[in-house]
């Protein structure tokens, strides 16, 4: 028996969100519907430059696993925020959704890290991220006991850029396989693929049981414009291989078999940050209750909707009575 | 010609919004739909009970001349933050609403004010309210100048309880009287009214040249229950009086008459969170543009009517858009 079903690995992050029209990131280059890293005095001058915004936790795994616990999962967290106001509005939030949560915050002098949100009409997310504290995760964070008594190892491809951190990973999946337990992966996004594309592919060969990505994070990872060819490559891997498509729902590779579920009708896309955090929290805590594969992407995607029908990328709704009411 | 339309002066609040049962306030003995004031060891017990947050920048004088940039208005704000992480939200994201902010943080040690706000299903808010740096607020913060070039002077009574900052404002509205400028003040809340009673009378009589407030402030206001008799009190003084009904809309008195505005239709109410501090910045937008009493109270209530749609107590929506497409 496990204490935990879920244990996350990832950046510790508090989104700070504003609605601003696609110029505001023309006029500063800024690629919309990307991911990229800033630092101090970038942040801060974006900030100015920022609308009124709106404070929320999040960090892509940390998100996950909230949606994992809102759906019954026994989940935990590690990361590192800074012993700062942020911080502990990050901690009392992932708390407060029920993941356990004790990583000792870094006192080196970096505030906690933020991601700098632009959202623009279409609902699309741009995101800014200054890392902080989140930079100062190492082995000596890492609670091997606690690793070993989780089930599954969900770690973030964001979190390994930072060398600190990706060690501190690499001794979690290494802990995680001699305990017998599960390794998930999401490859986070493109510009984490393409700086890390073989560490990533060997992850996937030998260390990885379920793999999270998106359409032009898989094509990215094998270099290829072709989704089926970079799907045969995936359908290579002994573990699950998880595609998301956005609107288009998801593909799910496991057990030589291949599955493709439809993605959740949304009435309004509000803001589509933590579409995919949601849709791999879902998705594991669906698979820890046992279902099917196709019905752990269904449960994906009903989490993914509901995120993204409102700003912020942690559950507003009772994820739970929602699933129960959709998919029973 | 005066550099602001409306300087208000109030507490400098960042909202810790969580949504809640209602059992959570009964369990704890918060009334329902009220604001209390809680020191630093209740609001670090509260906030460890509450959900997870969203910080959304509040204070209700600073809702309102953020409502009013939005309308088009020159707006300042005086108050006081502490030199840390939420004060530099606070500050942000009233300055990125385009009001004027220059008060100095304070530095004596208690940590930026802030909300607690728990929002029940019914989307009605319970507010506790730790004041922290908000308090530190004193004459010495006042620039003279500023009031004296403001129009307005908008002054909140919830600001009217610790005495620094009652000082302060009762500076204020000796300069803003010797420059000719108008004072607008709103009753705030019933544990407001209950507490300053008779400053609050005089303050009508003599200082005060538009009072705001909801049907029970102004019945506490005059001890009765009986709403006709409350506003038959504040037909004898010379003042603009404002009062508030909720969804049924507001009644003003003003130059000898008496206008009733019906409430604008809310599609679905998420969190009443600044209802009252929009309507007074809508109606002040709309005083300072020269539109009629009635219609001044119509802007209010759009105003009012776009803020509980969401959580949060500031405009998410191009307000002036709004008033321009429902009264031209």
């Amino acid at each position: 028996m496990t204490r935990f079903d879920i244990l996350a690995m990832g950046n510790a992050i508090v989104d700070v969100i504003s609605s601003e029209t696609p110029d505001f990131l023309s006029a500063r280059n800024i690629p919309h519907g990307c991911m990229r890293l800033i630092d101090a005095d970038e942040a801060e001058t974006l900030y100015a430059a920022m609308g009124p915004g709106r404070e929320i936790s999040g960090g892509s795994a940390a998100n996950s696993v909230v949606g994992a616990a809102t759906l019954g999962a026994r989940t935990a967290f590690v990361g590192r925020v800074a012993a700062d106001q942020l911080g502990g509005v990050f901690t009392h939030d992932i708390r407060a959704a029920g993941v356990h949560f004790d990583t000792e915050p870094a006192s080196a002098g970096r505030p906690t890290g933020r991601c700098l949100i632009v959202v623009t009409p279409d609902g699309e997310r741009t995101m800014n991220t200054y890392l902080g504290a989140c930079q100062e995760l190492d082995h000596s964070n890492l609670d091997a006991a606690l690793v070993a008594a989780s089930g599954i190892l969900y770690l973030e491809g964001y979190l390994w850029d930072p060398p600190g951190p990706r060690a501190a990973m690499q001794a979690a999946i290494k802990v995680a396989r001699e305990a017998g337990n599960k390794v998930a992966f999401t490859l986070s996004d493109v510009f984490c693929v393409e700086g890390h594309r073989a560490d990533f592919r060997d992850l996937l060969t030998s260390h990885v049981d379920i793999m999270f990505g998106n359409e032009n994070e898989v094509k990215s990872l094998y270099q290829t414009n072709d989704l089926d060819a970079a799907m045969a490559e995936l359908a290579g891997h002994a573990c699950i291989t998880v595609v998301t498509r956005s609107e288009k729902g998801a593909v799910v590779i496991g057990g030589g078999h291949r599955y493709e579920v439809g993605g959740e009708k949304v009435a309004r896309v509000v803001d589509t940050t933590g579409a995919g955090d949601l849709f791999a929290g879902g998705f594991m805590a669906a698979l820890v209750e046992g279902r099917s594969l196709p019905d752990c992407a269904r449960v994906g995607c009903i989490a993914a909707a509901e995120v993204i029908s409102h700003f912020g990328a942690r559950p507003e709704t009772d994820l739970r009575a929602l699933v129960a009411h959709k998919l029973g």
